[in-house]
């Protein structure tokens, strides 16, 4: 390559984009760790993007018809970085650059969307911003056909490399996209063929292009670094029916002497190749400085955003009062006020009629009642729908023929669906929630756990959640996901015992702003335990007091979900006997450890024994049975210490010995 | 669909195949539950596969040169017992049939590995069938590279529906696949486009051939249900220089009222369309019965492999006597002897010359001694390879012109690595370990969890396993995720804290031979804390003290990994106060659990105050703080209670608060 005559050829191109390469270079020279190859190699498609097609006021990152701008590739979080602060963006500053990857910076490894206004998601988990980008452009769709494209019209442009390509995820994706034709979505591949390992042909050749066509997209070929070409591929994608990938011949480290190599992939942190590779670009600052005439150059392609901003600022005020408040209230993630009247209603429903159902109908009846009154809920399954219960009838699908469709028929793409959830979340203006078995959130994990780091909150809605599910066996049956979930920071799993419980774990994750939810709902019928209505939500709690001890109390039983009314009948059993039995039940672990320490000594009081009781492993329990004022040689735990096996659930529990009678039996056994 | 016609037009054919017909709808009409669509649609493609073209011989179901059948639409299972019982399967009894998906019955919801011979793999999750069998093709290509054509010569074929094709696993396998030419591999798609939720167009219309092509496969494209495209298909199959897909056009519940109907997926169970169906097939047998000429012809595809058997047989003992020992010891899955003088000579090496290694490089010297002496095993990683230290010299690259590669490069495909892995595992003669960061285990997860189910001894090497990697930030590093691989059933967690643990954990983890092994590696160096050589595995044993209490003895330390380090250190500020101070490190918590008790109590006796110190979450770790005699008020954790963040690894864990300084001070505290 010609870097000279590349820089004459279009200088005012060139050294915007050489402010990108220079800041990547001095940054991660400074962190002396980083990815450098990546900002250099996408430097010429992320100016022109920014420069020509992205609509943003960089003042004002929050902008909610904002055209999102997504680094799925998110070890190249110094390009992002870099966009920011050049163009003016007031969380990104010079010395947040300085301070790249050090502790308390906002210019973390990776980006994160927590730290800085602008940073659109986390990535980093390679293919995690693909998934989260199709979440993106599904939730403008829905929010343009519900306002009007007057208020919301923007798109989603999502850079990502080989390995979110290699990434399973990213078929999930893609396909998804492709499916449902959205044409807002703009896929920029970094096409350098390098990965760490080196050239990408060690481990892959798929026709890339060929595999985006075959799943309904769009594909224009472009050499990267040619910014007519970029111009003109963002152009026609804009104007494609469907999804858009750019196939972006780069060179990994432009301009390095490490270039097109996998050493390139990484931290370039050399002296004298530093100043040599700067020396190449023609550029003249040094360590962290950028002439001031490019800084304008930016800091204007910053600013072009702001009338547009302003006339939409004008049509949202020009919207009735009614639906302007609406959409700011959507946009706040603010729950309605008639929410807590529809579930306390519900719940005096359900405490009168007191039906046997599986939770995960429970689960039902509440979006039931919810989805009328939010129109903000936007449900769907992994082609579980009547397994999950997660369509109600007032949603609509989805669909080319009606984008105010509420339901999404994501296909068997947990992965998929989890972090276009996650999208959702983070673009505004919609609360997702989702289906599959307890079991498969194995498949969408990496998305789960980015929900709770990336404090959004995404609805988990997983059934068949235990031995419970009977025949399918343990393939399909969940043992180790409620203590894997409870492990997770910043994550409420709720498993709750009945239609009530399942109101009150509803009302908790449609109420919460920065923790994602899991329900876990079971597939077998349950009664309902809690038949005495309370307006207030016991669930919020985290565990209470169900049942109590007749006479002196000797045992407390805590148990969860469908095994609490195992824990009830052994009570009975107990009690027949005179041994005065106290019932915890504990649908969330996680809001019980919150409260403070006089309410969980009510709750569980010493001296009597504790018994924990969950069809899953004991990890986790331990705290609620030896700590919290219980004692080893006081307290057992009957659950599974393996994993299930193919037979009807009946069967099942008394295989593995969840039973009233083996609780009872054990309780007087711990009473001596 | 004329089923008259196509009945006289090939009465032998059909049926056999409506014996597979027959008895799936019997089964899942007494079972009352299961899948009857799937192989009432591919009981065609199964039938012409079995009589013409799959090696082997029912009899002997563990012959290792059979060709390998993979049902990876697993929930299809009554697709494969009725195979198994009608070709004559040991395991698979008519009473088995009839006993499907009932407790104790080998014949479960899903295809389980473990419970008879014949079934290759356990499958129901869907795509993981794929990803196996393209790891059974591997294994077949390296071992006939080592033994020849003559010892190892055979086919993997694996059944896939759309719920495999649309998981992201699904294109991390066929591209992989596509990449290394895998002739021997061929899929057979079920193209019934239905899905649970409706017809397939309701969540994908993906061009599933052009996705092939694109990853590098041949497709053929038949009608499912034609005897004589289907041979045809196949034997084109075998002898392209490609993996196959070939797209089988079929009806999902073939000649049930029900069919093309999502309804058919599932049991169809109704008493009258039962009968009709088999009228409409012109059976005439009853409720598990099948007319003794079926059966018979059915035996005689079972038994036609048995005179192949022989021969190779015969060449196997035609072998040189070491030739033929080593290759039915690595059949046997037997570490060879010489294994246990290797690490123990490394040990002695390592404890004498002290080194200051991160773990995930003393995993490296590991295997520089390991791989040498067991040719059996495969290494590899998800495209880690410089950070996961997996390869060693001597292996090789596996690639079209090194069959005899012993490494991988798996690409930025963490799924389908742990797939093939155990696809590998599963086939048989090799013995396989790959790489990627602790974090991404969540990428992988549901093969991992299937590793466990299956019991086989994958061996996952997870480095950069806290907060100690540093500056990648809180997306990379792990807090919950040794809380979640402790909560699976039958694994093994290793996290050691220098080189002669980690030897010792290799030693393990080479000679297990039903459970899969995780090591937990830093990025970090560590100091050699094992300056004592030992012939004895110490890790053996869970947990054992590495530094006794001078004085009496008030407080026990309990660490793993890098924190053990850190206790030392406590140790030291403690005992120079006068504190008698034992550190227990605990390399592997679930060995430490199968100890006696009295051990156990030797290593955590009662009377002093514990402190457990990870770096990561709490839970699963009240066990040995509150349980084992421990107790509340005398007990502490210092670990993390949230995700991490982006620095230098020294700053984090000052940050976070995992100091020497903050163990002792805690020990003081609890003291009073």
């Amino acid at each position: 390559m010609d870097l000279n005559a590349l820089r004459k050829a279009n200088p005012d191109h060139w050294f915007k984009a050489a402010a990108i390469r220079a800041l990547t270079l001095d940054a991660v020279h400074a962190a002396n760790s980083g990815h450098s190859g990546m900002p250099m190699g996408m430097a010429d498609v992320a100016t022109v993007l920014f420069e020509k097609h992205l609509k943003f006021d960089a003042a004002r990152p929050e902008w909610p018809d904002r055209d999102r701008f997504i680094l799925s590739a998110g070890h190249g979080s110094m390009l992002l970085y870099a966009l920011l602060y050049l163009t003016g963006n007031p969380d990104i500053t010079l010395e947040e650059i300085r301070n790249f990857r050090q502790l308390g910076a906002k210019t973390a490894g990776h980006p994160e969307n927590t730290l800085a206004r602008g940073i659109e998601t986390t990535t980093g988990p390679l293919g995690q911003g693909v998934g989260n980008a199709v979440g993106f452009a599904i939730a403008e769709e829905i929010l343009r056909a519900r306002f009007g494209s007057r208020i919301v019209d923007h798109y989603t442009y999502v850079m990502a490399g080989d390995g979110c390509l290699m990434e399973g995820i990213s078929q999930e994706a893609i396909t998804l996209a492709g499916r449902q034709k959205l044409s807002r979505l703009i896929l920029l591949w970094d096409n350098n063929n390098i990965t760490i390992d080196g050239k990408r042909e060690l481990s892959d050749t798929t026709d890339q292009p060929g595999r985006f066509r075959a799943a309904g997209w769009e594909v224009i070929e472009i050499d990267g670094h040619d910014p007519a070409m970029i111009d003109d591929a963002l152009t026609r994608a804009r104007h494609n029916d469907r999804p858009t990938m750019i196939a972006c011949k780069t060179h990994i480290g432009f301009g390095h002497v490490a270039q097109d190599t996998a050493k390139a992939h990484g931290a370039l942190t050399d002296d004298q190749q530093l100043l040599d590779t700067k020396a190449a670009y023609g550029w003249t600052g040094g360590p962290f400085e950028v002439p001031a005439e490019v800084k304008s150059a930016w800091e204007a392609i910053g600013a072009k955003g702001a009338p547009l901003r302003d006339d939409w600022e004008g049509r949202l005020a020009a919207l009735s009062d009614r639906k302007r408040a609406e959409f700011e209230r959507i946009e706040a993630g603010e729950a309605p006020k008639r929410l807590a009247a529809t579930i306390r209603a519900l719940k005096k429903q359900m405490s009168d009629s007191a039906p046997k159902l599986a939770t995960r109908a429970s689960s039902e009846k509440v979006l039931e009642v919810v989805n009328p009154i939010m129109a903000e809920t936007v449900g769907g399954s992994a082609d579980l729908t009547g397994s999950n219960n997660t369509l109600t009838a007032d949603l609509g699908i989805f669909d080319l023929d009606n984008r105010k469709g509420r339901y999404i028929h994501y296909g068997i793409r947990e992965h998929a669906m989890a972090a276009a959830m996650n999208g959702m979340a983070l673009h505004g203006g919609i609360r997702p929630y989702g289906g599959t078995f307890l079991c498969f959130t194995d498949y969408a994990r990496p998305s789960v756990r980015l929900a709770a780091l990336m404090e959004i909150p995404t609805v988990f809605v997983m059934t068949h959640d235990s031995i419970g599910l009977g025949e399918d066996g343990p393939t399909h049956q969940p043992v180790e996901h409620l203590a894997m979930l409870r492990a997770t920071p910043n994550m409420r799993v709720f498993r709750p015992a009945d239609t009530i419980e399942t109101a009150e774990a509803w009302e908790l994750a449609l109420t919460s702003t920065r923790t994602p939810t899991v329900l876990a709902l079971t597939r077998q019928g349950l009664p309902t335990v809690r038949t005495e209505h309370t307006t207030r939500n016991l669930t919020a709690r985290g565990a209470y007091v169900l049942a109590d001890a007749v006479g002196k109390r000797q045992v407390i039983l805590i148990a969860t979900g469908s095994e609490v009314e195992i824990a009830l009948k052994a009570r009975d059993l107990l009690q027949a006997q005179d041994i005065g039995t106290r019932v915890v039940s504990m649908p969330c672990m996680e809001l019980f450890a919150e409260q403070e320490d006089s309410y969980r000594r009510r709750v569980l009081p010493a001296g009597a024994v504790r018994i924990g009781i969950e069809a899953a492993v004991r990890l986790g329990w331990d705290r609620w049975l030896l700590g919290e004022r219980g004692r080893e040689g006081k307290a057992a735990f009957i659950g599974m210490d393996s994993f299930g096996a193919s037979a009807p659930a009946g069967d099942l529990f008394r295989f593995f010995g969840i039973t009233a009678d083996a609780v009872a039996q054990k309780a007087r056994d711990l009473l001596g």
